[in-house]
């Protein structure tokens, strides 16, 4: 067997069973591999931005990585943007990059590149492969370090190594490392910090602590204790709707973010950081809580932080069986009608969303209603782009509905956003996904028209004008949809939208609404 | 006045007068200042690999650098790959990454990321601004750089920096260092070897000794001291057509490639590298001229390259008068008809190939026959991907018809590579450029159903069959086209094809004919 074929051999032997795929020369013994083992479903995204996000949705709803496999320096770095966004999420996932030869590199061919200097920006871990008897060996550390704490891992196959001779090995199932036991320590100190400033305590859920279970136990020891819980302003996967404990999202505009953690005296954090601003303003404050504000970590990325929860409560003195106060119920809303809005559609979704549903949110400025709606509707999983880096969507949603093919995926898309990486249409049509993509269809990168305003400039001119919209010509969904294979349909009104989500949800086939605001 | 004004006048002040843009929050500051200088032509792509690789068009039709923007570290990751291909064709130009203010970056906000580390691999130079006051030197040291010699720089510009006063200045044009003397050693020491080895030279010309002036030095060279020329398989710029003289191109395929300079016992470098294989094979060489070859620099990247071939003439005892053996006419060809193939396009194209006409090839397998129809056709420049990454087929006819306004550019695409950057379309429409896009459409990566053959698997699997193929669904590239603004007409017949390339050549703004072969 080849070295190519003890790295098919260690993903399977680890239920590594899905390859996102855009493979080049240099892969070529590693897609023959790959083609003796018809059980890795092997993907194919037309651009690596597809590959990679993709990726991320898959480890988002499994829990676990996905290979990718790409070409060279230039196609990783195409999948470095939404490998990016899957590192703030801590996603597992296993990038296979496929190199020259290793004799052939010091020629410096024309798709020589420094590999290794492009994916360490994006990767939480890389090693190259040394050769065909490191292939299992370094397969295997890159596995455990996916899940590890689950992050972003980066193999480099050189074409040798992919093609000589590794010896028949047959891998087993790499024992990974249970999460440290929980910090007593940080379970007291949280508790007595909590006691000492009831009504004042804030915390910041993240990862598996925004898992139904876990955020019941957070919205147990919110409701006993008095602890206001909150979400950060960008979401990798919250499990929401009717009967979930739904904390409050952090806002993103600076001004309203203070404003909200302004009585805020200590704040825990489970799973996450400290959140901060987005971006930097002139004369605004980079730390959204008051610097006299205590921070303390409950748990850290890595940690088990259901059972920190669980430690926390028991220490609190709640008990398992305390009553957790819900939100409120659906707005008693009629049905809007007549031009279509952003918030009509945020109403119709939340109020259509079928049972157990996915949510990929990278509708930028159009959802933000939906968020707060969505607490309201039929429970399903929620997830947004984690790292700024806009083009996560689409691929996303195609992974995620790899992952889950008996839940309905509905992809909230900017148009803006969504350009980035259209091409994964083109993969939801080939795989077949039960995915509905919303466009919304506004024409124009509208949180940069407010991000103008923020920094003095009301009245804009020609120049920034052509920068910040997407109009002449405006963008076409419809054709741009049926060019890659999937249906598609427009909609301006809010009738003809309920009627368009109506038939989308009814089948187990992709579809897209242009929804036009 | 603030830094972001700074930068604009500095690149005003030396004629970087076309900003190829996708901004971002980090940036608005610098989109400002823009819309303050109508003078400045922003052009927006909708997705980075469109912006840099527009850059890289507009460089290689002007030799001049463009200015890019570009948002953070995810925005630039999105445009390295046709950094990579800039890179390789020594185009300068200039990337502006907007980073978060220089106090937020300890933060950690979601968008942080290791933006010089991203940047080096791709760029020859870079640099981030230290502060409002470093602007003005920065920028003109990326000019510089961008020019001496020619290549890809990148010029961080952090949000403090873009918002901080600068004082008032008027800069001026920066003063370039001229090129290096000619190498009067280098100059005796090839004449020696030319006239050693009759018969047995070859001579490869690249950079500036691909335009007309400088062919034809070397063309004399070659006819009077019988030294044969070439060029490498991938061409950055060559000026092509009637009454030019026409290098053999290196064949791509690696025993081809050695059959070629198999008798080649001494090799002159004009402007480039020694040769070497695309990729490594196994049992097969790296090199592809003869370990005994002699393989000499007459002139390298920076040097003048015009003057380096005039003063070996000269050295040669040839005249300038001196007549030059021209290709043979016109294959007498009987115009094809019936189902299209990829050779009657070649054929049609190079038959109706306009006067002084700009032709983008990136059909990878498809276009093969172009290359040599088109030593015979109208007068021309002619120009590849240079660096192996897919993708720069599309932006870079964009940025050169938007560097030559009063040209024709033909973009030859392979459908695979075009969805990489399908995003360009939109760029053209909304610039309204004098561009036709002729898509061969294989629906396949068929150069890599080569590369299989050549690694040993000759009957694939399903697995790999849906790596390498892109039909199911097939891409319907009218719509695409039509979805982004792009008039566009299917063609499977060649007369069809021949009436809609008449079509689409009469007229003065992007058409996009998807060739079904």
């Amino acid at each position: 067997m080849n070295g190519a074929d003890a790295l098919c051999d260690v993903l399977l032997a680890n239920d590594v069973t899905v390859c996102f795929a855009n493979p080049g020369t240099s892969e070529m013994h590693f897609v023959a591999a790959l083609d003796r083992k018809p059980e890795m479903r092997c993907v194919l995204g037309l651009f690596e931005g597809v590959v990679t996000g993709a990726a991320d949705g898959y480890a988002r709803m499994t829990d676990r990585p996905a290979a990718t496999l790409l070409h060279t320096g230039p196609g990783l770095a195409n999948g470095l943007a939404n490998m990016h966004n899957a590192r703030r999420a801590f996603s597992p996932m296993i990038n296979i990059v496929g190199d020259h030869a290793s004799y052939h590199l010091p020629l410096d061919a024309p798709l020589t590149s420094d590999i290794e200097g492009l994916a360490a920006p994006m990767s939480n871990w890389v090693r190259r492969i040394a050769g065909p008897a490191d292939v299992q060996p370094a397969t295997e550390a890159a596995f455990r370090a996916s899940l590890t704490p689950p992050g972003v891992t980066t193999l480099i196959l050189p074409a040798d190594a992919a093609w000589g001779d590794a010896a028949p090995a047959s891998p087993g199932k790499v024992v990974l490392s249970p999460p440290p036991a929980v910090d007593r320590d940080a379970v007291r100190a949280t508790a007595e910090a909590i006691r000492a400033a009831p009504g004042r305590v804030g915390m910041i859920v993240r990862g598996r602590a925004a898992r139904a279970d876990a955020l019941e136990i957070a919205g147990q020891i919110s409701t006993a204790c008095d602890v206001r819980l909150f979400s950060e302003v960008l979401i990798a996967r919250m499990q929401r709707g009717r009967g979930r404990v739904a904390p409050t999202r952090i806002p993103y505009p600076i001004d309203a973010a203070t404003a909200l953690l302004a009585d805020i005296d200590v704040l825990v954090l489970v799973g996450g950081k400290e959140p901060v601003a987005f971006f930097a303003y002139p004369g605004k404050p980079g730390r959204l809580v008051r610097d006299d504000c205590q921070v303390r970590t409950l748990a850290a990325h890595g940690d088990d932080l259901h059972a920190a929860l669980e430690a926390l409560r028991d220490e609190l003195g709640v008990k398992p069986s305390q009553q957790v106060d819900f939100a409120t119920a659906f707005p008693d809303e009629a049905a809007p009608s007549g031009g279509l809005t952003e918030d009509a559609i945020a109403l119709s979704v939340a109020r259509k969303l079928p049972d157990n549903a996915i949510v990929c949110d990278e509708a930028v400025t159009s959802a933000r209603r939906f968020f707060a709606l969505s607490a309201f509707a039929a429970p399903h999983d929620y997830m947004m782009g984690t790292g700024g880096s806009i083009g996560g969507g689409i691929p996303m949603a195609t992974g995620a509905a790899i992952a889950c093919p008996d839940r309905k995926v509905i992809n909230l898309e900017a148009d803006g956003s969504g350009m980035y990486t259209v091409q994964g249409l083109w993969t939801q049509a080939r795989e077949n996904l039960d995915l509905v993509t919303i466009v919304f269809s506004n024409r124009t990168y509208a949180i940069l028209h407010g991000e103008m305003k923020n920094v003095g400039v009301n009245a804009i001119g020609e120049n920034a004008r052509r920068m910040l919209d997407l109009d002449h010509p405006a963008l076409d969904w419809v054709s741009l949809a049926k060019g890659m294979g999937v249906e598609a349909a427009r909609a301006d009104t809010c009738e003809r939208f309920d009627a368009l989500l109506d038939s989308a949800l009814s089948r187990r086939w992709p579809f897209l609404i242009e929804a036009v605001i």
